[in-house]
């Protein structure tokens, strides 16, 4: 008889906290919601669902975060399994895997949202079959998860390619970018609010034949010939609330212009392949955190899985 | 008793082809240097010392080839093995694989130059100890090698970081760059061959306190900041004729002037030690390609080799 397996996650965002136990196959058997106000109430909150999740489903055999960042992941630092500089008032230096490790008890592996997005589009989605590829998701930032070989990415920490600096975009010479640190990197330059900062108006409401959308699909396209020169994967999936459908020629346009027919592996790259939608769904983070728990297990990824629609979460908040 | 084997490898440049055959400790037993000229000349010579070679010491057990590129290294693409869109007339299209498959009777490995001397400095330089890192090298081009959890990156392809954009260093808007594909990249800019077009005299012969110094600076800096926030290497390791000793300190103070104190971790990179000279010496890239070959038989690396000095390699030319 096969064990019976639960595995925990948490998906971190700045606006919300999605929790979730599955079962060895990754069906959901509690989930919740809660919304990210202070450190002390949001991660009481999922600590208190855990424990209730185990009092009634019985122990988790392991568990696993996709959080927000920047967080120290590197497990010699210090300050692993804090979240880092983030702008975000009262979560800067909260360690996750601290809070956690005091009220879960079991194997724990933390990673970025975006890693975490990734490994759920490798599973269910647009990275399914690939070894090697980006997941960029543009929206109140710009952020980059990266699979190497069918693993996330980490190095010394994880990457931050949101913040990379490009040449600036024909006819935006004057903005000088949002980003607290850089100004005008990448994500000072293009995300959703540097958008809105640059234009007046939220990016959704610009008409489509608006020059702001030449300007982000030449950043866009920019940020992806970077990450071809530097990482060669076999694709970017690109995503967010800014990448509606109309940019996804424009940027793969954009991105043939400045590859120029440089060597004949980019030559052939198919652009319509390569620059892709993500597929596996608004729960592709949460599924991603509930297989690295999985594999924090086993060592193997859950590829027997079915997709987990975990999209209609309940809104309830659990409290201690 | 441990069969006798036999490792073969040439370090393919644009000047000359080194080729040497060691032992299972990595001695050099035959060594030869054979000048860059015709692919018929060059590579019948080099195919000549190893045919030679297996005739004087035994048969070769692996074979392996570091080389200039950009090369075709995905093993389903109808060119696998080529030697793509290379300036060097005469080299287009040239199959290197193809070429020794039928006169070198061994598995057979092939990676660009630039990663086998990131191999080479995992081994026996200034990668030891390290998982991830990149290994840059500035001379008539650059060059970027990448080693991503103890072994070489390939993804779909091999990298090219030299041709990314970055933005123009101030004071250097009016030069064009000399890139044939993306003329302003950053190979374009910031190459030794750009730095002599640019100011008329070959770059080593600039005096120390020539502005070209900062420029060249604020470019690597920029190429060091790309990699960090897209790889998040250990560390990375700078070489090539450009980057002459006082160049690392104006780069470190580059690059932490651009990190600008975002992200924990990168605030506390120590720049002396995050970015340092390659220290496996002028064979890196041919010992590096041995080592391939030894990991090519074994699936390890020789972790036991003592550091091959093959730096006094003959200028003999063997010819069938």
């Amino acid at each position: 008889m096969v064990e019976p397996l639960r595995l925990g996650a948490i998906e971190a965002g700045g606006t919300k906290f999605l929790c979730a136990v599955s079962d060895r196959d990754g069906t959901i058997l509690m989930q919740t919601r809660i919304a990210t106000t202070t450190p002390d109430e949001t991660l009481g909150a999922a600590s208190a669902f855990f424990t209730k999740a185990a009092e009634q489903l019985g122990a988790l055999s392991a568990f696993s975060i996709g959080s927000f960042g920047p967080l120290s992941l590197n497990p010699v630092a210090a300050d692993y399994g804090c979240i880092t500089s983030t702008p975000k008032a009262g979560w800067q230096d909260v360690n996750l895997l601290t809070h956690f490790r005091c009220t879960v008890d079991a194997p724990m592996a933390l990673d970025t949202d975006v890693n975490c997005a990734a490994v759920g589009e490798r599973l269910f989605g647009s990275g399914q079959g690939l070894d090697t590829f980006c997941y960029v998701t543009v929206g109140t930032g710009i952020g980059v998860g990266l699979l190497i070989n069918g693993a996330p990415h980490g190095g010394a920490n994880h990457p931050e390619t949101g913040h990379i600096k490009l040449p600036r975009a024909p006819g935006d010479d004057q903005f000088a970018g949002i980003c607290p640190y850089h100004g005008d990197c990448l994500e000072g330059l293009a995300c959703g609010p540097a958008m809105q900062a640059r234009w007046g108006v939220p990016a959704e409401t610009l008409p489509a034949d608006h020059q702001a959308w030449d300007i982000e699909a030449e950043y866009l396209a920019g940020l992806c010939a970077t990450l071809t020169y530097t990482v060669r994967p076999d694709r970017i999936i690109i995503g967010g609330g800014v990448m509606q459908p109309p940019m996804f020629d424009r940027v793969r346009r954009a991105l043939r212009e400045k590859l120029a027919g440089y060597d004949a592996s980019m030559r052939a790259i198919d652009m319509a392949d390569y620059i892709a939608a993500p597929t596996a769904g608004p729960s592709a983070g949460l599924t991603g955190a509930l297989a690295l728990a999985y594999r924090t297990m086993t060592r193997q990824w859950p590829m027997h899985w079915a997709i987990t629609d975990t999209s209609s979460i309940t809104a309830e908040a659990v409290h201690a």
